[in-house]
């Protein structure tokens, strides 16, 4: 009770929030599940690669609207134009393929067919749930609190680098054509991230906001794991797969 | 009675759809308001220019968060892509300023203050409720309705036109670059269009969605009417200025 009154009575210093922010992560960003580090370790069969694929497809194909649900609450034009970047980055541009493309071209490295996967028919419940938790979230909380949930790219690029490695090293599919969009965020990702933690720590000037983008960041935490926790649960143990979900080999 | 039921039951050709659309813009859109009359026919003061300025800044800027908020519907990246050149317009790109930049050199042309423009603070309360309530409908409504009440940019060029006639001939701030947000959008406004009418039309695929397209134009024409009825009773007659708006020569 003490720890929690000073942290909503009391402003915090930026590098105290951004301390606290951090902890978040070290505490339960999804670099720490299970599936992750059968993944990374090379311990996953086929079928849960491409389970895990599958399902995390859509996570990818919801970031841009997650992005212009946040873009479509900034009054400033000059912030909206940065913001734009991730849309592009995903979306791709007239000159380049995005990160969505990428992904189905991994989709396709795993031995799964593109327009099944973008069709998005298989996922899980439990995927499609958490991750339009996340859209609504940035649709309907404060503008503030939308940008600060997207911190948890402050914790990407080490999971990316850990994902690169660990999949070269064990896996015959992995390829830089295969890995090209975990590559791409590498530069991507720190890039976004530090604008927005900037921005987080500027605006952060109440205890409201800063208990604000601690919790945004923890809901976000909790989006990506329980995208996990669904996958591990129908694909690994129990191996429950519910209904209309994709069957290995199917 | 008869012909609401006919609308409503009945699947109209393609032809027949569009045919009802142009009928609505013939009928309401802003083309024929009092203010653009006076406006265009060079008898407008330039306390009345510079309200309308002043105002019609809000719906410039509100722009971009409209379509960010029918970006956040669209689940189609391809789609997404095509749709974003409209925000890229009015925000502009990192080699090209936008429509909004575009707008704010006509405010500076006719007198005005661009940080005073650009807060919004001295916009009529009707203004600002009309122009958000053309973002929340497209927030709140589905997307095909969102879609549809872009239609409005049928109509566009041919009052584009008009005015840039019209302001040249009639006043001394109009000038290339005063009217370059005019003349950009004769080339922007039939390029959006044209793809936007077409996917309404084939998708507007159920007698419910063709009510839903006329109803969203209807909407979207009195969104644009209303701005310039409160800039007629404020600033025209009979010229009651509500409190905290803008005051000519303040």
């Amino acid at each position: 009770m003490m720890e929690w009154k000073s942290v909503s009575k009391n402003l915090l210093s930026k590098n105290d929030l951004e301390e606290q922010l951090r902890q978040i992560g070290a505490k339960k960003y999804h670099d720490k599940h299970p599936f992750h580090l059968l993944l990374h370790g090379g311990n996953a069969t086929q079928p849960q690669i491409q389970a895990w694929v599958l399902n995390r497809y859509c996570y990818q194909a919801a970031i841009p609207r997650k992005d212009a649900a946040l873009l479509s609450k900034m009054a400033d034009s000059g912030l909206r134009r940065k913001w734009r970047r991730r849309i592009e980055d995903h979306d791709g541009t007239s000159d380049q393929d995005g990160g969505i493309e990428r992904w189905l071209i991994l989709a396709e490295g795993v031995g799964l067919d593109r327009n099944y996967v973008s069709s998005t028919k298989g996922a899980l419940p439990a995927t499609k749930f958490a991750v339009e938790a996340y859209v609504d979230f940035v649709r309907n909380q404060p503008l503030f609190n939308g940008i600060a949930s997207s911190l948890t790219e402050l914790f990407a690029p080490g999971l990316h680098q850990e994902r690169i490695t660990g999949l070269l090293k064990h896996y015959e599919f992995a390829n830089a054509k295969t890995l090209a969009y975990f590559q791409k965020r590498l530069s991507q990702a720190p890039r976004d991230v530090e604008f927005g933690l900037e921005w987080v720590l500027e605006n952060a000037n109440t205890p409201e906001r800063q208990a604000g983008a601690i919790a945004a960041l923890d809901f976000k935490c909790n989006v990506l794991w329980a995208q996990l926790d669904a996958l591990y649960y129908a694909y690994v143990q129990p191996g429950l797969i519910p209904p209309d979900a994709w069957i290995p080999n199917s």
